[in-house]
């Protein structure tokens, strides 16, 4: 195993937890199990535990946009598919794939974010940096929209993009106290049937 | 000080502090500190860190219905004043008490129920139960809203209810997470002057 492999062990295993049980309940013991590692190994990659949830939290960040990006970009010049059915594709395929979790498991930025805020300025600033990059995505799908006139044209595009993102993140909250996709549902009908509408 | 003081101390310190510091962070030490009582006593009124969340939650949520009911009764038979308006004034003054806690403390049901879902089924439990009474006595006004043409009448009022308290949680974490009131006031202008309208 190479010192690379051990560190994505690691910090694949520390997120899991972390989704799973928070980032307080989770014990560095807890980590080094699950990815089969010994403690030296922890300390050889990551000065702490909290520095090691700022280099999760960048990790999960750029998976996540990522994934945002390749459902809402182009394919190819003059592509016709309606940019709200690809903002809400996105958020159709993490419903599903939340679901397919047993609604136990939300989003690490929002989870660590709100158990953290007053505790660990470094998670806090993280999560609040990170977050930006996706508000600003979305904030772009909604100008976008508004320019092809799906969207009302008097329509605030960054508060929409800020109001959609919380929401979002209050719909995970919902389904992991309810252990039900049915928030992610009432999410998805509300924002795209009723609030993000051409009229 | 009779133990029913201590008991209230003891409710009062921790539910600062879990507010604060997030439930697994908060160490009993801390409460007992904070309290000024001693260690006894916490055992003598409550069996676990769990139990006294279980009762902290009982307490807080019983607070909470009491506020939301004092700005959404009817004042006297013939309360001219619109339904949707006492809804926006809850959540208006609610805001106004975040911010005043520099936007560190956002509502314990959620911080808890979201940091302890898969960790503890007890607040877990607890916490969906008594969200359950805040929701209907949305939905509650939402129809009331609805009757007095005050809210579209195909708008159907238990998804909306549903939407509006997810979307206030989703609001209070990113509170949290940019130490900004911007998110509630987003909340505010999207959901009573975007969403919840008569026509």
């Amino acid at each position: 195993m190479t010192p690379r492999d051990t560190k994505e062990l690691l910090l694949q295993a520390g997120m899991e937890l972390f989704l799973e049980r928070g980032y307080s309940a989770t014990g560095l013991q807890d980590i080094l199990e699950r990815a089969g590692v010994p403690k030296g190994s922890f300390y050889h990659h990551f000065g702490s535990k909290e520095e090691f949830g700022v280099e999760m939290l960048d990790l999960y960040a750029s998976q996540g946009i990522e994934m945002m990006e390749q459902h809402l970009a182009a394919q190819g010049n003059g592509d016709e598919r309606p940019v709200l059915g690809r903002l809400r594709g996105y958020y159709e395929a993490q419903a599903e794939a939340l679901a397919s979790c047993s609604c136990r498991k939300g989003c690490l930025m929002g989870s660590l974010g709100d158990e953290l805020a007053n505790v660990s300025e470094a998670i806090r600033d993280k999560v609040e940096s990170r977050s930006g990059r996706f508000l600003e995505r979305i904030a772009q799908a909604l100008r976008e929209a508004q320019e092809r006139g799906e969207l009302r044209p008097g329509a605030d595009t960054d508060r929409l993009a800020e109001f959609c993102n919380a929401s979002w993140h209050g719909a995970l909250h919902q389904m992991k106290i309810r252990r039900s996709p049915e928030p992610l549902q009432i999410f998805l009908t509300t924002v795209f049937d009723e609030l993000l509408t051409a009229a």
